[in-house]
């Protein structure tokens, strides 16, 4: 099924939770080693506390680098865990390269069979750096989010640029808008290609909503970035579908005592219903 | 050592050369089996054949990580094997991401005795997401190379759109040459920041050098993407220092024979003496 429709029914049917998980071992519950078998143990736990809530789980590639080799490892069991319960699995790696590198990110992780569903992309290389994972996107059924405007402080450095009338994130997302009508899903009507848009920046939001009607939204920044349900809100369509809200401390560090895997589910839990309130679902 | 004074003087006492690894499994040459194991074999035979004319060492990660956790094991192994051989190793990654994920990524690359002596890195999310490298980069004698205006074909995409009377990239060049002159090499007086300029874009290259006279360019887009001696002779400063120019398909693709060593190092030597005639050296 088309990347789209796929991320849609899922939100549909669950609510539009994106849980991230950044594994730093400083910060692992008690209870866990701090080393890469720890952080097997305490991901697959918080996959089973929130498979039941959220649509997708969003691992981020540095905190498995950093454990070298074996942190791959895991990183790959995780995806798979993940996508066995029944999420959908986006790879936050933000990857930008020439094209014939992009081909090998794009092949290492959308392929046939991946556990993986989605990459976010970096474009500021251009269309060749994002063409390798368009193309495998449509092969595959496997979608990419490309970073339109971070959720980061300091996101405006570039991003928010002026250029004529406009600023570098508006022109960028209409170019994301034309890439993208090229492979829409036939029932939900969005696009393979998503875009990364931080919630902590809601006018903004409201406004690339305008400019790219075909395009889902990956929001992070809520909870511990300071973005709020109503915020995140801007980013959906009347219908209460059209993007996923990504939190990541909020929920995986909950707690740092025993009492880690309740916490996350009930974090994940209240956040899909301050998410529904705020869509009128 | 600072590492821009490092990298100087390994360029004077041996070249600007810095051979690119980008081990495509298709294309190993005659004899090497098309696995990590290869890899691993063909990388100890790149660095046995140019670590006497070349200066770095520019192992591409994405080639790597489509070999998951092998990969990354090979990766590491050939990092540690590069510097043992006496040459300087920039990790091509053009990791950015937000802060608290920079953070992981600097510690997974930057760290005291880390066989890396410097990161690629992306600038579209602005300051946050390269503060981190640029602490580490102090604290242990480290680098990176920010992406300026790099070398494939829709690198205008983004980095050429007109802001007033410049456009981003000359407006980013100007960030990067601010936060550079924290970190200088008393020795050369270059920074510890560098930038990646592509040799494909000769004039932006020639007005670029004047915006970041404080910067080494990490010069891509020699040999096979088209770019030459006297195109990449821009980037230096008139004594033959500042800069390093990469060259990937040109030298490790430079036969599929069994004298793939041979050729490799016939390659190097001949850049090396290119870039000495263009340099007046």
């Amino acid at each position: 099924m088309n990347f789209a429709d796929s991320l849609t029914a899922r939100t549909k049917e669950k609510s539009p939770v994106c849980v991230g998980f950044d594994p730093d071992l400083a910060k692992l519950p008690e209870g866990i080693t701090k080393d890469a078998d720890g952080v097997l143990e305490f991901g697959k736990g918080i996959i089973d506390a929130v498979a039941g809530t959220a649509a997708v789980f969003k691992p981020q590639l540095a905190f498995f680098e950093v454990l070298r080799w074996e942190g791959i490892k895991v990183f790959w069991d995780l995806c798979t865990y993940a996508k066995e319960k029944g999420l959908l699995v986006i790879a936050d790696g933000k990857r930008g390269d020439i094209g014939s590198t992009c081909e090998a990110y794009a092949e290492a992780y959308l392929y046939e069979g991946s556990p993986i569903d989605a990459l976010t992309v970096n474009p500021y290389l251009g269309i060749d750096g994002v063409r390798p994972f368009i193309e495998r996107a449509v092969k595959y059924d496997k979608g990419l989010f490309v970073l339109v405007k971070t959720s980061n402080p300091s996101s405006g450095d570039l991003q928010d640029l002026p250029i004529g009338d406009e600023v570098v994130h508006e022109y960028l997302a209409q170019m994301v808008e034309g890439w993208g009508t090229q492979c829409l899903g036939p029932v939900s009507n969005f696009s393979s290609i998503g875009a990364v848009v931080g919630a902590t920046y809601p006018e903004e939001m409201t406004y690339l909503r305008t400019l790219m009607p075909h395009i889902p939204f990956l929001i992070p920044g809520y909870g511990a970035q300071g973005g709020t349900a109503a915020d995140s809100a801007r980013g959906f369509i009347p219908d209460g579908t059209g993007a996923v809200v990504s939190a990541t401390r909020s929920i995986i560090y909950a707690s740092y005592g025993a009492d880690w895997r309740e916490a996350a589910g009930k974090a994940t839990l209240e956040m899909a219903e301050e998410l529904k309130r705020a869509l009128n679902l």
